[in-house]
């Protein structure tokens, strides 16, 4: 085993600075120094979630970038020193149907996850980003292209597959007009990537001030959700609609903004929604959902940053201010992600 | 006017034979003699939620088939004679997006429905197919392609047609599987329909009994929903399903069904659904509707049928016994749709 140090549920939700184990490499695994690690909402739900009572740690991140230092014995597309990134999945069957399409993320014996996972080999929990080093099957290590800013690329192995999956999917481009509703992790990802894409892009909020924002990220404008008239005006207009709103919220108002054909994607709330067939029948709606990407995409997707330089606004903390970051983050008082130094665990 | 004879919900839900007032023909009119109308499931709601009190009469019936008697002075596509067809919408306003693009069944204006719709010139109350004579603006009538059973063709107009926009949005053809949930009068036309457009077809059904009637329709096979074994196998195994089942019911059964990327269409059941957003988003599935459908696609429709010589499979009942079919179709005691012949009402 080796140790490093990291941030755990001790108890959740607050986090406390504590040793962490790694396993010793295996052949296929690479060590990485994790440099940056973004803090997702996922991690507040597996906090909120967690039960300490279980005797499960819990080091939350699934976003990270670093530096390789190590590699296993049968490792040949990483060496020490590569700049390396690593999102939420870390390993899967590599067998099923989804995994033989690339589609990893969807594994019917399901992908291990990144942390709370359970490691295909010794059994043992994952535990996450919010540590100095990581232990990582180098199938599921991405190499971090040159020029993209390490702290700033962090998100793109969530936040940014998880909206670049379904603007790929859905045919975001030239001639598309993509709305994204909701400005934070996600949705300010997804107005980059859009525009980027050639998209018209528009940004939903219910505020105005949201304006200036969408237009420096590139958006064509703003639509304000709270005004009915510019909502009327913009019924049945756009191909695709990115929902990153996480709160539980009326779908028909996001539906109405979808055109023939066209496609509501629900990405920020992934619980139980209530619908009216009738908004999806008129117009021949859809209703979808996407979350993360397999190795292929995630691939894709980094490369396409790196031509588009495009990487997360985000607010660069020291690691030991991670349970303030948390709580902002919990308050939606964040631009548009926190992302943690891990250089202070030193 | 022009005076016909109909049957009348006075009171609902129980049908009677009474005198109906058709317009006197418009320049763009259509005098139909309404020889076939098929019974379907919207007639039964449309009863249902009939308040009497509020003395708008109610004459069910948007399916059916006839001859043309007359015609209006500005008539060019019809004559005297010609078997024609009319579904469920009779008017639209022709100005919007929908209607430009030919679906006028989406009419942001909404769409004059064949009965209970509101005339665009008269603003009287549209009394439907059940009676002997219909009066149609042109636009609205389809003539009906040789070679196709007057009587079994009648449910093509709406049942056919609800079922068939799906098909066709979605891309059901050669390498696509497509499954069908119940087995009423639009699942056994959508099955007809995805067997001739090319598709591997399957019916889902709680009764292993329908596997003789599904195999007759044309379709591969039946998946026993009822049978764990059995759906676990077809999980993820279609590109499109077609949900027919006209009672509220689980969607996540359904969703299992559909595979990467695919989509559950919804058009039996149209009010409100609750569904897990997670089980659209492991696979990346979507969740559509349809119902009705524009002009050209119903010209398409009816043109593919008579190619493939497909209509409905119906009893075929006079219409005096109206009231013995409504009552069987709510036990769902019907195979597949039922046709009244209006000849009776002479």
């Amino acid at each position: 085993m080796r140790t490093t140090v990291g941030w755990q549920a001790d108890p959740a939700p607050t986090l406390r600075r504590v040793p962490v184990e790694r396993r010793a490499l295996r052949p296929d695994d690479l060590a990485v120094r994790v440099d940056y690690c973004g803090v997702c909402h996922t991690d507040l739900h597996a906090l909120d979630a967690h039960d300490g009572a279980a005797h499960t740690p819990l080091v939350p991140g699934h976003e990270f970038t670093g530096v390789v230092t190590e590699t296993g014995s049968e490792v040949t597309r990483f060496a020490p020193g590569d700049p390396v990134a690593v999102g939420n999945i870390i390993d899967s069957c590599g067998e099923c149907a989804m995994c033989r399409c690339g589609q990893e993320n969807f594994c019917r014996a399901f992908p291990t996850l990144t942390y709370g996972g359970v490691d295909r080999h010794d059994g043992s929990t994952t535990l996450g980003g919010y540590s100095r080093e990581y232990v990582v099957r180098d199938r599921f290590a991405h190499p971090l292209p040159p020029g993209l800013d390490p702290a700033a690329a962090a998100p793109l192995l969530c936040a940014g597959i998880t909206v670049w999956e379904p603007l790929h999917a859905l045919g975001a481009g030239p001639g598309v007009r993509v709305a994204v509703a909701g400005l934070g992790g996600l949705g300010h990802l997804a107005v980059k990537l859009a525009v980027a894409l050639g998209a018209e892009t528009w940004v939903v909020s219910r505020s105005p001030a949201k304006g200036d924002d969408a237009r420096r990220l590139g958006a064509h404008g703003l639509l304000v959700s709270s005004d009915p008239d510019q909502m009327a005006d913009a019924r049945d207009r756009f191909d695709i609609v990115i929902d990153t709103i996480s709160a539980p919220h009326d779908l028909a108002a996001c539906l109405r903004l979808v055109a023939m054909d066209g496609t509501l994607s629900l990405l920020g709330h992934l619980g139980t929604v209530t619908l009216e067939v009738m908004d999806l029948l008129v117009g021949r709606k859809k209703l979808s959902s996407a979350g993360s990407g397999g190795r292929q995409a995630t691939a894709a997707m980094l490369d396409f940053c790196a031509q588009h330089d495009i990487t997360a606004d985000i607010e660069l903390l020291p690691s030991a201010r991670v349970n303030e970051a948390l709580d902002r983050l919990r308050r939606n008082d964040v631009r548009h992600r926190f992302v943690l130094d891990m250089s202070d665990l030193d």
